[in-house]
């Protein structure tokens, strides 16, 4: 994980400017013989890909193409290089911008440390780098779903207008694959929707919350102690560029807490139907243990890094699209204070197609730890 | 970073159970000719004892041990064991506990993790084990304050009672090393050490946050697209126990907010005295590129993952202690239901001696981002 | 280096197998602002390419395209993708082989680590696996030679006929690369030019040795006491498929030596010529200490895993190329013992094109050492 | 392995200078549930210490204590650290060195490198080190043990007087273990220690030859292209100090020789003694592959870089002591050409002594991949 590659044992390394010729990735430690389909890879490209109201008008094919690692539609266990040619560039659209450093993009901290910089729509600091990781992540989502493991992530809010939570009765997480915003609940959709276009007016962006959750998830995955369930999420998820923070369960809110309102108590986990529910007794599991479950799940589905075998949830925060449309203040590269007016086809809200990529992260952060838990014991 | 690992250059191994012989670490890649002196060491594992009214109070010597690496008062290059042994054990207080799975908890993801489970004061998964973060923290501050870099955390909140914060005139950062809570605010310190006297009489236990905030961070520090500079940050707080989120710059806040109001904007930074301010131009620095800071610090002090050169800011939200006094009810080993009353010597709150636990991981985090660094640039 | 990425600073992750879509390679961590030349990587990819009496008739184009991290000519820190497709695969020439385990190759042992395999070709057993790292290698070069250090190998043997090593007067590295063998002798050469005339005759195949030797390589590369420079450069060349052993320096020669005979004795290096010669005494380098060479070099140019800035000097062997054309027996899927005859295009000897090949690991090697050395001081 | 860890999943730091305060190791990633008792280490700790005619008189206790990891005689999944303290170091030998750079010795290039340097014994660069190395390979032997896998190391040669190979019936591995050169053939032993005596009178030292075998090796051992077996062997004896070359099966023979005599053939694995032997064939595995194994091993028990199920087979060249007790000449820290003569106690021959550490590093990598290959397959 020093720099573009993701992963102890399920790894990731991707590639890809911006406006450079292609983006893609290569995953090493996918096991051998799952089988692989590329259409599961090209239908989360295309969830990330631009769409609806919030998003850039610059839409690319994002055709993958497999290089290598997939013989007769299975994995060889071998590394599998995914290419996604870069088609729709247009660069000139960045002319201006050479000599410019954003406000609320990377382009000085990024000219500060390599000297050098691709100037054209951000260059690796775009958005347009999480393409790899999608088509990575897809085929972690199958290593996963061969194990009973599925992830889901909607957009819980854009700017500070909040969708029912999982709680609520009006939550439809199969709604939120409807809408192109991928809010989990019509009404929010339509009242995010009319800020957008009040946004879209007057030239500004927005941010918001991207929540995660799992089902399958078996206890034990995560590798005491820096290489723990959440931390290695957080990593992941703070590796994304918009993200400004990250909280499990209860989260900030169980800073303001007491002991004995967070507390999780373990339950009987009544996956033995057999049990008398009368008097709740866990059932012992093969390896001598109890099956449990939590009463809550103020932990988010981690308890000293290992998962609980309760879903893993947690909540992420975007913050708006730097590239509004209004005019700025900044410095340029002679050192001289400038106004500028950014061009080009920018999202309004990067959150609903940040969704695929929130699942796609979480998918080989699982994966890896999936892969990780067979060595934990004789 | 698969297990007790941290860091990539500049690494750290930490190794001890909290009832075991001893607790210790390993700081491999620390530059040669750095003078270190014990004392260093000894002083951030005294903040991080027990102590005030919120500890525990199980008091461990903690006197460390240089085992190697150290030289006629200079850092040799090789591998830097420190050892910390336990003294202070009072094993029989969890004899109780070996068959129960306490509520909030890892003990029963621990021993679903690994089959076998040291029950003696949470073994690995007890906060005994950042002692060897500390010390660790400790070299790495060292390294750090040779090229001009300081880090200070602090308590923020108890309980929901908030401190002023840095913009506020009543923030007195050198208070917070004063009282015994680390409150940056003497009144708000008084007013949590009343709540604390209220959740030791009815047995229950508090969260809080803890800020982080830098002096001297150079720009340039962070190594994208997977090992940024706040997804290393992120990775080392959510590797602390309690920890349930995290935050940089404005955080959640940000998610609700406007690009408009959010982006930091480039201006010049008058480290050169001579700028006339009238006529605001930054100064060219020796690599050709101008010295900039930044209007506002929305961001934390990170953009792209690579830091600014402003603060390095971020807020842990540290979730209340599991072990209260009240009786409670869970899971035993056979899977029966049952009440537990947990005795032994526990903090109510351990957020203020977790600041210098938050100080060491930040300090491991960009000590190696420093070594990292040299590599950016032919 | 669990698997397909080799490095630690500046990395590559290799793709790709022998009749699958395409070859290529990964460069992370490669510098900013290095100038970079795709002509460069073809060079070397020609090297690399069949021609000669000794290779196979697979003559693919091996044409690179560089898809990201370079920018104007120059390396952007970003990663370095390349892609070379396949183009010359005849996969039917393998159609016979699916079913049996060739004698001298890794069928059998991938089929069991795997539970599947791509039979064309060896698939990723294959030496054209090795493309990926030469491209790879030639970017290291580049970066080297912004050193002043410059890496040459060549076959010092085939089928036990040896050419003049570099002491004797007739060896001659300009020869190595005018004649396709790749020996340094053309005397040597002819005769192994006949010898392997007689192997194609008889279906047979031969081995060799390939020396390689440095120019200009500063001391202090290397990094004890697990990432010392021979233990890398071992590692690295017998991670090529048909390598059976390596020698530094005297190497085995040593073991049947004595310490009066072997140590290299430290002498003033005598770069400054100022220096009187009759009193010999060495220049202090700036940070104090002595500029040195040694009397001799048995040690190879390494002592205690650093580099002594004498050249590094080792010996790799390479087993017969297995796919020979004489009848064989061997075992097939369903465990019943056949006979077999391969097919396909083949080369007799592959130690001249492995000469390419163990410059480009070795440049992989140092040129992460060199990013090391950054961090061993303050 | 960047510098004192060694492995990916089965890892071991190592620790101590040879005249600092203590050795020690970490072991990171052993499983949980493995029975580990302390004698385990302390009797290769044994074998290693010094004792025979070769040997030097510098007595340690080499006395292990372990501090955590282990609880109730099993291992937890926690790092296992091991403390072993120095205490007959007579520092005072080293005195007149402080300013001499040692011939053969590493001390030139360690202190160019670092800047800094413990001339003490050699500091870090001392066969010492490998104290370390020892006890974390004796954990890995319990591992590999509960797997069915030995390692077996032997002197194969001293001085260039070689012992009996294991094709010759004179070769005895138990005679091996009796006698404290650690020769498998009792007259070989006797003309050895005859000339080690001729040795210490003419005050020189000799190398020698170790080989190393396994039994019980299952195939589908190691982690191709770049994780090869054959790789990490390499990598980890070449990481001993004295180490100047290794082979594997037929080694540097293989590279005089043709495909048709080295190509080892898959034949049936008669595992199963159902099988009629006039009518050869392999029984078929339950995951479908025939049970194999090979009519011959010139290979060394690995193709591909993954291990065959035959014994791995190995040897590794050790160069002389360097510390010879005849006056030699060098060049001290100011420059000046000197006369030297070595004090302290040292081995005239290291190589029975490196028979142990040779295991402790086979049983490192075979114990990491044994867990690297559970990763593998779906």
């Amino acid at each position: 994980m020093i720099r573009n590659t993701f992963g102890d044992l399920f790894t990731v390394t991707t590639f890809g400017e911006s406006h450079g010729p292609a983006m893609g990735c290569v995953v090493d430690g996918c096991p051998a013989g799952l089988p692989l389909d590329i259409e599961i890879i090209r239908r989360d490209l295309q969830r990330r890909r631009p769409g609806g109201p919030a998003a850039t008008t610059r839409i690319e094919a994002d055709e993958p193409e497999i290089l290598s690692g997939v013989f007769q539609g299975k994995t060889l266990g071998t590394p599998i290089a995914i290419l996604i040619r870069n088609t729709s560039q247009r660069s000139t659209d960045y002319d201006s911008l050479r000599d410019l450093y954003r406000p609320g993009h990377a382009d000085w901290t990024w000219e500060t440390k390599y000297g050098v910089r691709d100037h054209r729509g951000g260059g690796r600091s775009s958005g347009r780098e999480t393409v790899g990781r999608v088509a990575a992540g897809a085929i972690a989502k199958v290593l996963l779903a061969s194990s009973g493991i599925t992830i889901r992530a909607w957009v819980a809010a854009i700017a500070g207008i909040a969708a029912p939570g999982p709680e609520d009765p009006g939550f439809d997480l199969d709604e939120a694959e409807r809408n192109l915003l991928r809010v989990p609940h019509q009404e929010t959709a339509d009242r995010i929707l009319a800020e957008i276009e009040r946004l879209r007016a007057s030239g500004d962006s927005a941010g918001g919350i991207v929540c995660c959750s799992t089902t399958g998830l078996p206890p034990g995955l995560g590798e005491p102690v820096f290489g723990k369930l959440d931390a290695r999420i957080a990593s992941a998820m703070l590796s994304l560029g918009a993200v400004k923070g990250i909280e499990f369960g209860a989260g900030f809110k169980a800073a303001e807490s007491f002991g004995s309102e967070q507390n999780d108590r373990p339950i009987p986990g009544y996956t033995n139907p057999a049990v008398d529910l009368r008097r709740p007794r866990a059932p012992i599991l093969p390896e001598g243990i109890p099956d449990i479950r939590y009463h809550t799940n103020n932990a988010g589905g981690v308890l000293g890094g290992i998962s609980t075998g309760m879903p893993l949830e947690f909540r992420v925060a975007f913050k708006p699209v730097p590239s509004i449309m209004q005019q700025q203040k900044t410095t340029d590269r002679r050192g001289i204070v400038r106004k500028l007016v950014i061009r080009g086809r920018h999202d309004i809200c990067i959150v609903p197609r940040a969704v695929p990529v929130v699942e796609a992260m979480t998918a080989l952060v699982l994966a890896d730890l999936l892969l990780l838990q067979r060595a934990s014991r004789v």
